[in-house]
């Protein structure tokens, strides 16, 4: 029996969460359902793509997503299943599926129309859960919609390469439960522009020429333990996503504060690349 | 077998999460346990019995719900575990109960009786684990306690309707994940009070007089999409549990601030309905 | 198939335990994944400590505990999996296990040695499941690494009694969710040195000479409810891990706040017991 696994911005305080799962076990007895996050930002579906997008590989093919994120039902927001490099997902067509489908097409997409006449304002349950149910028991998705070819795009925040390939505009597209600055360039990227030239990383006054493949790789372990002064310091690095990320030695948002505090940055904002 | 659920405020930094499902698995190598939410406010019973009213029904029936919130044994304050409709309960005998049974009455209570000598100030691990795994083995409660017929009351906050029937005073009993304000008025009452005719919602000042049965009903959408604003817009609906409640479009805690916020109103504030 | 449990610092925003949990069924598609905390402050080892200390007695022997807090692999951080007190723990050498066996000696402890040439930025997904998985399956820790009999120590908090036996010294070593405070002190120590003797407890101005069993002993149910006047009162009590601790009776860190805020104590903050 195929994981079900489940990314909302419910949020784990209402009982939301539990009245999803109680509904897939009442379905499905031997369901295993796996939460991937309950804390996305409200309607934030570029952090939903960031999410998904970073751990829906370690699961086994033919593993079930559903996204519950912006999910209500309406003429401009319809819901979709999709088979997606082994994947099903099952999620509105907000462009959450664009932004997952950016690099792979997808290989199936229906619309659902299992809605019963009665209009639903909890769809995930009411909808999503059934959807997935029906897949987990081997079920095809042309039973629960119809074809479909294109989905909704999304204004998705692209690193932007000049003519000349000297210089790479990117964004801030995520910050993560470090207060770690995650930006939309990934290694791949920077490693096909950049040829091995020397660059410069800008953000915010603040200025990189190295990118480190892991934190601790900015100590230097032979300075004697006592006398080191790393913790807090501010260094790039190549996040286990493959993002280049700005980041906080040993940050801590409780004390010294994390690298979004530190570099005054935000969700969306500039960090741009030179190269010479 | 049947599933175990958690419902407490244990919140889930602390090592009690951990140390009441370790329990399960011991006495149970093959349990299914599922968290309904540890996010309760400390010691909040009425925010519980909204969670636990809101979620229990979608799971199979014989499902067993822990409710680890107030569970200190004492004289005031008993260990019940119980039937009622079709699923299983433990908790203490704080008033939960009697918020959860105001429609639905239990077929069978009794009062847990398998404490040892020693007092312990974690009963939920020490207690209920036990309790519920004997209830999922298939033991009765009878095994477990003695019949009792009555449990406590709670001085729950329930809407008020006047003589002439033109008026219902209600309040807010729950703010949930997005911020969004729910009251004690279903949608029923509503209809069996309303009966169709005109009315006026005021709380704080605002006023509302149509109640939307899905958020993006606000939204108009003939005119193009980046003329409308209905972004933090106000609004009156019947939530996914069939309550009245008073939210903001797409709200956002983090940005436009939620219904809590933007009302100025908090747990137990007044909202009125009067109808003409 | 033994439980596999999860304590981070990773938080429940981020993908990475969801795309810890996929790769552990995409190793083991009968596995039981157990979160035990992904709360853990940043980098904080003595939290991490306190919580595993606490949760792991209650799962059933054999189960693998994966601990991913300040987990990143450098020369002076290694990997171990050890068995201690019939539970395997996969954790960095950075002085966890310092402390889980302060009392308990590990039976048998390796350096694992299963990474590939290249670095990686999330050894919990890459590494520590792996090894995990195979002890799951059956594995010895041989295959997965060489056998080492020290580990790294660590300068925990401990308390000093002083060589009359008059007075301890003890700290505040943890904070739970209820804002209670948690010293170092257990029952055990307490009852060796102090032999029965009265005492006094003092933590920055505030005494106290009992040390109740649980919270609601400094209820006097002798007085009608109305007129007791007990929520908000500080008292001292052995919480349900064994150690002495200063709390609020019923405290809420929304309204009356907690233990921290009213005793003005922190983590480390001293509490000292003279014996008369």
């Amino acid at each position: 029996m195929p994981i079900i696994t489940l990314t909302t911005d419910f949020g784990t305080k209402d009982p939301s969460v539990g009245a999803v799962k109680g509904a897939i076990y009442s379905e499905l007895k031997e369901a295993t359902v796996v939460d991937i996050s309950h804390q996305i930002d409200a309607f934030n579906i570029a952090q939903t793509a960031y999410v998904i997008n970073n751990s829906y590989k370690s699961f086994p093919e033919g593993t079930i997503h559903i996204i519950g994120v912006d999910s209500e039902l309406n003429k401009e927001n319809k819901h979709i299943a999709l088979l997606l490099d082994h994947h099903y997902f099952i999620c509105p067509d907000n462009g959450i599926i664009a932004m997952l489908a950016s690099k792979i097409k997808p290989e199936k997409i229906v619309e659902i129309n299992i809605h019963d006449a009665f209009s639903t304002s909890f769809p995930v349950l009411d909808i999503f859960v059934k959807a997935a149910c029906h897949i987990a028991r081997g079920g095809t998705l042309e039973v629960i919609g119809k074809s479909i070819v294109s989905f909704k795009n999304a204004v998705e925040l692209s690193p932007i390469v000049n003519k000349e390939k000297t210089e790479i505009k990117a964004n801030i597209i995520y910050i993560d439960n470090y207060g770690n600055l995650i930006t939309n360039i990934t290694q791949t990227l920077m490693n096909e522009i950049g040829r091995e030239r020397p660059f410069e990383i800008s953000a915010r006054g603040y200025t990189f020429t190295k990118i480190f493949s892991k934190y601790s790789d900015i100590v230097n372990f032979d300075i004697p333990k006592a006398q080191r002064q790393n913790d807090g310091k501010k260094l790039a690095i190549y996040n286990s996503c493959g993002h280049l990320e700005l980041a906080i030695y040993r940050s801590n948002l409780k004390t010294v504060g994390g690298a979004a505090d530190l570099f005054g940055l935000k969700y969306r904002d500039r960090v741009s690349i030179k190269f010479y």
